[in-house]
């Protein structure tokens, strides 16, 4: 029995075997061989492997944290197993004569280092690290050995690292995770809070516990004093055994989050809708006490599949969500592609475009392909009846694009009235992620049953900045007073003309930005899954009369970021 | 003697020999070649040829057109002597063993075909019929054959063609085209606009005129009537001669223009400035009667040069340009490249950027490599002692930037203080034309000593749609309500903090938004200075007190551009 003391990062009890966390070591040689048949065969061994492990990673963490956290696997599996990849790879082997191994490692870095001279901002960097996650994964199955997936643990542990990957932590959603110790980090680190939210008991800075425990050792984790005990005693073990129990059966302050809707300090109702990519994220939600689903973004029905899926088989997916959500609010954003978004078996992928931001994109390319849009609509039209549907439409920028929106729903209608098929009429609203709405938020007022504004778009046209260049993705900072000015419109025209507005851009969970949203007067915002709890949190905190004079001084007197930042420091601490 | 009657389009007389405007025959056969050698000299002879006459070109239309119309000239002599172009046709001429025509033709066509698959909008059209017109002028060099450039010839003509192309109508401002006849046309086509604004007799729709005359027949023009006379009788040649010279005497009602300011019909007095990209460009501005020079664009001292301009090749440029317009106000521009304009000694042509309109350009591009930055500051500082300088920063996007722009003129003026050289404090201000500087106009207002509009780059960030390219262009139409609200806001604030506001944008010399402009209160319009007699002409027609009403009520109503035309048409008729 051994005692350790670290930072408690997350409270709770916990009592399981130790899961080493160990990267492995992944040196080979390169070798000239005479039967690339058989390298190739290799090759391909490994790549089933880790498309279907990463499958097996996405499903845990999409049904655990949601498809936003989940993302990274499906890209990861999907690059693995495009042709362009396999067949780069197997023609190295074949003309250079080497091991798998050797290929592998050649052609990603090459690829790599060309990333790397695109510049260093968070977009390129994000992007070498997949791709040096993906090599290391296929040497690793070469290699026959196992990478430390937690998401794919299949008995109850605590997991001991030296320090944790974002990758891991994603991953600590298992269920099976029982509690983390560490060598590193402190109780505001990323795992902290994440532990925090996910309420595994975690205890950080406990310098070289990884090297001293062994897999299979019993460890206790104490959250509430920073304590680990190695191998314990039985009678330590009967001990925490009753804590645990007892302590399952009082209520975590974050669970208490979940069950409960959003108010502010003095009392102000926010409704807190969540972001969904993915039919599977259904089951998630419902753990948690939300109004509905504020953006359900539909294109990964397109970007999943092989070709364009039918009208029923959108239909199916359109009432299972509406018919699960127990006639809560659930917005449907139709197809928006095009941008950093291509669905490969369309012709949208236009590398002619020298601006795809500027391009052909989401409701410009649904009304250049009517077709494709008439399906969607029809679909969400025949689905309306299992719930309480909204539609959206994603990048209008004129009311002429709205005309031609409401004829072709009106023509569908009409077509189905004629066929005999029930459906509901769904509120019709708009994305306002286009300057020029914005600007003319009130004659769209006068026309749509909603708006909902999409920062991420709108605060990169509005400083000509694309948020994916390194270079120049500093200008999109959410707190800039000209993107908040025109949020202050928009809002104010919609209560004007008292029509819902929502705000479903990443800058919902900005905790820098969330007392400006609520003092300016949202009383509607959605984000993912993950994120609702914290926001939940920072709003118990704040009060709402006293954001009010915030946003006011902020809109009249900011000139800068900086500005924005000072006068918030003085009328909160965060 | 023979009479013709067709349909006068432009006044005046002429008489003069004809100039047969014919299309050279250039059908060639394709040859297997045994001295590629041979070949290349010949491909090499074509294109000293080509650029020779095309930069002869581009003199003779910048200094009686500005280089607006002259442009055209010079990206075609650019990429005839590019490297690539040159290299991929005698490597074609070397690979296939093939004569030169074919080479050309082969290797231009695969452009032209590769420039059709990317649609169908002006932008490509335009680029295509550029490539075509190179194509043409490399297979008649080759050939031994003319193109009839009007540009070029030097002794007095009247032009006789079946139909002008774009080309011909630009290099009719040669002095000595001093009349126009054609089979087609009407007296509202593009040429005989031009030819009225160039003071040239033109009568159009002659029918088959261009096959009956032949070149070095004697030519009368009557603009008044519509009459040709084909070898006229001496005694005839003397009433005409008689009538060009009282004709001369009287003031033609366009040069009355060019002599006056502008005004509106009810007198209100509206600034009228040239915007120019090249030093040959300030004789031309003399002839004209304006105010001053609103935008001098500097990005073609970088891109016309093979290497980055010295401080003292830049003094000297802005210099003659201060000193020649007599203490007139000077707007010059910082470098703006980036976006579509490249220079190709410098690493801002960054192939990586995934929309390079929302990159790393202009300004952004001046701030990450200050010393050229400070160079053309210094140079610009220097200049100011010799006239009214302004120095214009464009793409700013937030206030910070400013401040920074800021503090390097004060750091540079310090330098220049302590080296004992002389300056004058020229005003500072910005280009509007990132939406949020729109947003923010009042704060920039506190900050700058002026602002001026450049609505291109401002309505397809306001659009989000890239005027590039072609599948939504369209939606970057001037007289979109939100870009209208936009400008109207801008000059309100520029007028409540009384510093001075301008536009520099194309929108100018639109027809319609003209009359909104003045409408809204834009007192300073600068633009081409092609299109100012023009908009001098345009002006005296339209009564401010009715375009106050006119703009209020499209701000207020209009949704759409549909609307704005409808109410414009309520209260002018054009």
């Amino acid at each position: 029995m051994l005692n350790y003391e670290g930072i408690a990062a997350s409270k709770g009890y916990a009592i399981a075997n130790a899961y080493k966390l160990v990267h492995p070591n992944l040196s080979f040689s390169t070798m000239k061989i005479g039967n690339p048949s058989k390298q190739v065969k290799r090759l391909n061994n490994a790549i089933k492997r880790a498309v279907n492990d990463l499958n097996k990673i996405e499903e845990v963490v999409i049904t655990n944290m949601g498809s936003a956290s989940s993302e990274i696997f499906k890209l990861q599996a999907t690059f693995i197993s495009s042709p362009n990849f396999i067949n780069e790879v197997s023609r190295f082997i074949i003309d250079s004569k080497v091991n798998a191994e050797t290929a592998v490692s050649e052609i990603l870095e090459r690829r790599i280092s060309k990333l790397k001279n695109a510049g260093n901002g968070k977009f390129v960097l994000d992007k070498i690290k997949d791709i040096d996650d993906i090599r290391k994964r296929l040497l690793a199955y070469l290699l026959n050995k196992n990478m430390s997936d937690l998401a794919l643990i299949q008995s109850p542990v605590i997991v001991v690292s030296e320090d944790l990957t974002p990758n891991d932590i994603i991953q600590l959603s298992n269920k099976n995770v029982k509690g983390v110790i560490a060598d590193l980090g402190t109780n505001t680190s990323h795992s902290a809070i994440l532990t925090k939210s996910l309420n595994i008991p975690s205890i950080f800075g406990l310098n070289n516990i990884s090297k001293n425990v062994s897999n299979d050792d019993l460890i206790i984790v104490n959250g509430m004093s920073g304590e680990v005990i190695v191998n314990p005693s039985n009678e330590l073990v009967k001990d925490y055994s009753l804590k645990i129990t007892k302590y399952n059966q009082t209520e975590k302050p974050l669970d208490k989050l979940k069950k409960r809707n959003a108010f502010t300090k003095d009392g102000k109702k926010i409704e807190i809708n969540a972001n969904i990519s993915s039919p599977k994220e259904v089951n998630l939600i419902k753990n948690y006490m939300i109004d509905g689903i504020g953006l359900y973004r539909t294109e990964y029905l397109y970007i999943d599949s092989y070709s364009l899926p039918t009208e029923d088989e959108q239909f199916n997916v359109y009432k299972n969500i509406l018919s699960s959500m127990n006639n809560k609010p659930v917005v449907i954003r139709t197809l928006d592609i095009g941008g950093d978004k291509q669905v490969p078996y369309l012709d949208n992928n236009d590398s002619s475009e020298r601006n795809p931001f500027l391009g052909n994109r989401s409701i410009r390319f649904s009304l250049s392909k009517t077709i494709i849009f008439r399906t969607q609509i029809r679909a969400l039209l025949r689905a309306s009846i299992y719930g309480n549907l909204s539609i959206m439409f994603p990048m209008i920028s004129e009311l002429n694009e709205w005309y031609k929106v409401k004829k072709i729903i009106n023509e569908e209608k009409e077509k189905l009235d004629d066929e005999g098929i029930a459906y509901k009429n769904p509120k019709l609203g708009i994305m306002v992620e286009v300057p020029s709405v914005a600007i003319m938020a009130d004659q769209f007022a006068k026309n749509v049953d909603f708006m909902s504004i999409g920062t991420n778009d709108l605060i990169q046209y509005v400083m000509a900045a694309d948020r994916g260049n390194p270079t120049v993705a500093a200008l999109d900072n959410p707190l800039n007073p000209a993107l908040l000015r025109m949020l202050e419109r928009v809002v104010n025209v919609a209560n004007a003309y008292k029509i819902d507005i929502s705000l479903c851009g990443e800058m919902a969970c900005n905790r820098y930005a969330l007392p400006i949203l609520i003092g300016m007067g949202f009383k509607n915002l959605s984000m993912n899954i993950n994120s609702t709890l914290d926001v939940k949190a920072l709003l118990s905190l704040l009060d709402y009369s006293l954001m009010q004079k915030m946003a006011e001084e902020i809109i009249k007197n900011a000139c800068t970021v900086n500005d924005v930042i000072k006068i918030e420091q003085r009328f909160i601490k965060i």
